[in-house]
């Protein structure tokens, strides 16, 4: 079932944000028992098509056998493996407030494979203390904690009017991929990866769908 | 400068999510004492191009003024008005593990507009506590309590494998729109809105985009 994927091939964005979703649902049919399921299945229980749901699957060389579709242990396998969820990312925080803070502390994010090792601020009263079993450094100080750890995730929590300068200081220091919980949209080399997890924008969403949906 | 926009319209979700990124540059410009700007100006700080920027805004009938551009403080004003950011919405989460936890203490939420009046569990030892304020109450209980509230929204932070069943109990209960944080695609009515924060596909992303920048 399984062939070694090929990294070199870039698989699709759309692709990749939708493995964590079949991955999600083949998780809680392997908790209930079930050895087996198809693109069918799978479509029926999380909206997406079954031919587009095989077809992600092809991009990471996994194909269903016939009459006995896919061996849901296997993929649950083959797919945390694949979306790196297995292995031990390390990361920094950025910007120690309320958000900063939530995610230092333990989020659960360990399971998906990161691993948040230290935070940084500018504020003196958090610079020396250790929240979540991290400690909290003077945003100063990065470039010489970023040579001792092997560590290429920086987190960015900061305020949103210190985004772009903080984002900077982070591609300076060698952070190689930027998670970006601001509403910022940062400017960085076209290297640098870039994710934003954009909380607001949701909200902005939402609001705007429930007063559609009151009239 | 700014017209009541025509809720009646429906604002496209592209231009919904893009308006928080104008919001957040405007903010920071704000606070520099910047008093205008120009979608040029916006486009270059954020990676939008201007045409998009000033079509955006003219979805919600605000139009910059030749030579002049727009008024910083009052679009500041005028989107976050029209964003929900200044009304404040409540809200019940669902699930008081680690995330939902984190989101229940002080997350700075509020300031757009979101306030969570109470969390919901099935763990004994969870219920009865007071967790940043809103008491937290015995699944069981959901329905009892809503009738107590006008809360329309729900956060969704339970586990994978209950991800759909709690869904389900929230729409029978009045609720009508859902914030999934679950990694797993709900199936609602079309008359429920939701909005998925996908943080495990922004992971899964980064990780592959950052292996494939190794080769």
């Amino acid at each position: 079932m399984e062939k070694k994927p090929n990294i070199l091939e870039r698989i699709p964005e759309p692709t990749l944000r939708r493995l964590p979703w079949y991955l999600a649902y083949l998780k809680m049919e392997n908790k209930k028992g079930v050895d087996f399921t198809s693109s069918t299945q799978i479509s029926e229980a999380i909206n997406v098509s079954s031919s587009q749901i095989a077809k992600d699957l092809s991009l990471i060389n996994v194909s269903g056998k016939t009459r006995v579709g896919y061996d849901v242990c296997q993929l649950v396998e083959v797919l945390e493996k694949f979306l790196g969820f297995t292995s031990l990312h390390k990361a920094y925080i950025f910007g120690v407030g309320n958000l900063g803070a939530a995610l230092l502390q333990d989020f659960g994010l360990r399971q998906y494979g990161l691993e948040i090792v230290a935070g940084f601020d500018v504020e003196s009263k958090l610079v020396g203390k250790i929240i979540g079993n991290s400690p909290i450094y003077h945003m100063d100080d990065f470039k010489n904690v970023l040579s001792e750890n092997d560590v290429y995730i920086g987190i960015l929590t900061v305020p949103v009017v210190n985004a772009q300068e903080v984002a900077d200081l982070l591609v300076e220091g060698g952070i190689r991929a930027i998670w970006n919980f601001t509403p910022f949209r940062i400017k960085v080399p076209s290297n640098i990866v870039v994710q934003n997890t954009s909380i607001y924008s949701n909200l902005a969403v939402m609001y705007n769908r429930l007063e559609n949906n009151k009239i």
